[in-house]
């Protein structure tokens, strides 16, 4: 049987995780793929720590260039995590003549276009199954499944720590504060979470489903980006009564010929499948063309759901190497359709707004009036009971307005002096 | 730019959608694959009825040989369906060295072993993205994306009618027939619908997920199958007042070392997201023993949701024929782990049950006797309001219990002189 060899860069969880499922997988992949894979050097920069598996000490060096160096090793996998020097790394090997798997979004999102652009130019491939989903199969569906559909849009729920929290302040009327004190005591949430909360994560993840549905490598700063750390449990608790959960949604979304790529949370109609993923799971909500609507949903995290979809990637190249192909299903196409990524100000939407006002007569006139001279006209209107003296928040969903607008109007609501607290808007989708 | 022909059998609804993807997407698949895709030949038995794309006269034929014997022809694409002659078409066409694609679920499911076998002994490719859930890539995704994967279990909403039907039943509070009327009259269900409604189409579909998820070929004879025309809308909404959704589920299910397959009405927990598919949508629960619970959905059928499938497959046996490929992931390969099929008088379930009874003293008791000679243990009871005269609903369910003893119980309750009705059992899963 024919061998391919692969060099692991990084042996953390996710590594230790495709070392076990190549370990113990070794005769079923064989079987399935007709190549003995195997595992010819292993890089880390701490060797002597005891790992979960166990591997050959001779396999294991804190050189990475005797992996990128080493002419018997064909594929790469880089599961080091951060961007330097993974970026440097796979730019050698690509140059060395190897193919890559990777689950980085960071660096695939902040450099893409140059390590793709690497990969066209010497024939090789980058693959990143693991690196939106962990487990689930959303990128190989997007790219091979659906090799035939134009997409309309994508609604990614991408960051399962977001999602655990949002979905504790809902099921569990918690705050914020107490949400995420419950996911990091749960293991859901990293010391310094920012990443996952501000949703820069999903943005990373965002990017990739966007080139891969769009053809477009769209930078970070494109993406408009709002955390749930402003989201409260209020909000939550009005969204509910009027029908809606909340979700931190990543967006990808055609627009006649624009295409907006967005973070935030987002009111959901509890109808919408989306409402009812709860806790730590993603999903990736694709409308497409001609296979419809679709959703795909599973862990996004974890050690072996990870080292799974690497595996598939590692599956996948060995057949590419075996047929010497440049596998052309990687060629990512450009939706024609797509002429520029609409901005911000530009953005759409029908909003969820919430006002705390001072509960006096005719407050809620000017509040409508001011609403009424920006072109935002409300489907509905509750004035909520008194929370303390004489304050009421005010909840309306407006009908589609635009982004520019609204942001006007609330900030000369918010400079009444009957309004006693910043603002909300949340944008729904779904509807 | 390297040029692959294909033959169509078949140019009926799925027919003509392949026809137009190929053609509206000409440019988009050369693009991503690097092959240009012709189709030289297109065979049904009516010519000269007028289709909804345009096709060059001389490309169609009434005779399959025509497309089966031209050598210039790699891939044929079975869209005909029925039993015979599409087995025959197929086995001549991998005899002559061709490539198959079809979206025939009830041939591959009746004479799967036989085409896969020959197709194998010929070194060819059979692709079936289409035979279920139309465009959701469910089979790429457990045959490449879930390669390393064992699978614990596969719980499948495969039939678009019969979801639809118990989903009108559940949100409108309808009768089993005035949902069938329903969905006859909105286009959802043909004039008859049995092979729907009886679970027929399930087990087909079934059949294909079990071979590819624990790489056996099951008969539909091992298949315990039970449609959903008895779940009466009294089931549905007692169910519900229990917290749960009544699905037709299709289920493959590992128990220690084997394996159950069947299709049955199922309570599920109302939290359970397959709970919350509606309509005609179709969705497939995989739990993987590394990627872990993961679902798919999408439009179960549909013109272009299937031939968005047909076009998939089409698109990766151009990259196997253009590397030479015998492509080694189509080995599917037993699931050691499995020795036997289990036979239905050896399943255990919870269950639902309602008896109907006359409401008199003892009657609870007696019933309460039976089940616990047959060792079956209680979880619930609810006695309902009395429906008309003397006559009461007893609602209960149960702790894990065997079908068999199960099947024994009832049959003994309900030869009690106070049962006035057959009782119902209806299977739990997801708790």
């Amino acid at each position: 049987m024919k061998k391919i060899n692969i060099g692991l860069i990084g042996f953390g969880n996710v590594g230790s995780g495709v070392v076990k499922i190549l370990q113990q997988r070794k005769s079923l992949l064989a079987q399935k793929i007709a190549i003995e894979i195997t595992i010819k050097k292993i890089c880390d920069k701490d060797i002597l720590k005891k790992r979960e598996v166990k591997v050959d000490r001779s396999l294991l060096t804190n050189d990475a260039n005797e992996i990128i160096n080493d002419p018997q090793i064909d594929i790469i996998v880089e599961v080091m995590g951060g961007i330097n020097p993974a970026k440097e790394y796979i730019l050698s090997a690509l140059k060395k003549g190897k193919h890559v798997v990777t689950a980085n979004k960071a660096l695939l999102a902040e450099h893409g276009r140059e390590l793709f652009a690497e990969a066209a130019q010497r024939g090789k491939n980058i693959y990143f199954e693991a690196s939106v989903g962990a487990g689930i199969p959303i990128i190989k569906s997007i790219k091979e499944g659906l090799i035939a559909n134009k997409f309309n849009s994508i609604f990614g729920i991408l960051n399962g720590t977001s999602n655990f929290v949002l979905t504790q302040m809902s099921k569990e009327n918690c705050s914020f504060a107490g949400a995420l004190n419950s996911a990091k005591a749960k293991g859901f949430a990293e010391k310094d979470p920012t990443l996952d909360i501000e949703g820069i994560d999903s943005a990373h993840k965002l990017v990739l489903l966007t080139y891969l549905a769009f053809g477009r490598i769209v930078s970070l700063k494109d993406i408009f980006i709002e955390g749930i750390s402003r989201v409260s449990s209020a909000d939550i608790a009005y969204a509910k009564e009027l029908g809606y959960e909340i979700k931190l949604l990543a967006i990808a979304k055609k627009e006649t010929d624009e295409l907006e790529v967005r973070v935030h949370p987002t009111l959901l109609p509890r109808e919408h499948l989306l409402s009812s993923i709860d806790g730590v799971f993603n999903a990736i909500y694709v409308s497409s063309d001609l296979a419809g609507d679709l959703m795909f949903y599973g862990p996004g995290a974890g050690q072996l759901s990870a080292a799974s979809a690497v595996v598939s990637d590692i599956a996948d190249l060995t057949q590419d190497i075996k047929a010497g192909l440049f596998r052309p299903t990687l060629n990512i196409v450009e939706d024609n359709l797509v002429k520029a990524l609409r901005k911000i100000d530009e953005f759409e939407s029908k909003y969820y707004i919430r006002i705390t006002a001072v509960d006096k007569p005719g407050v809620l006139a000017k509040i409508a009036g001011i609403l009424a001279k920006y072109g935002i006209s409300i489907a509905s209107v509750t004035q909520k009971e008194r929370l303390k003296s004489s304050i009421v928040p005010v909840v309306m969903i407006t009908h589609q307005s635009k982004e520019k607008n609204l942001r006007a109007a609330l900030k000369m609501i918010d400079g009444l002096p009957d309004i006693k607290e910043k603002s909300v808007a949340i944008r729904i989708e779904g509807v």
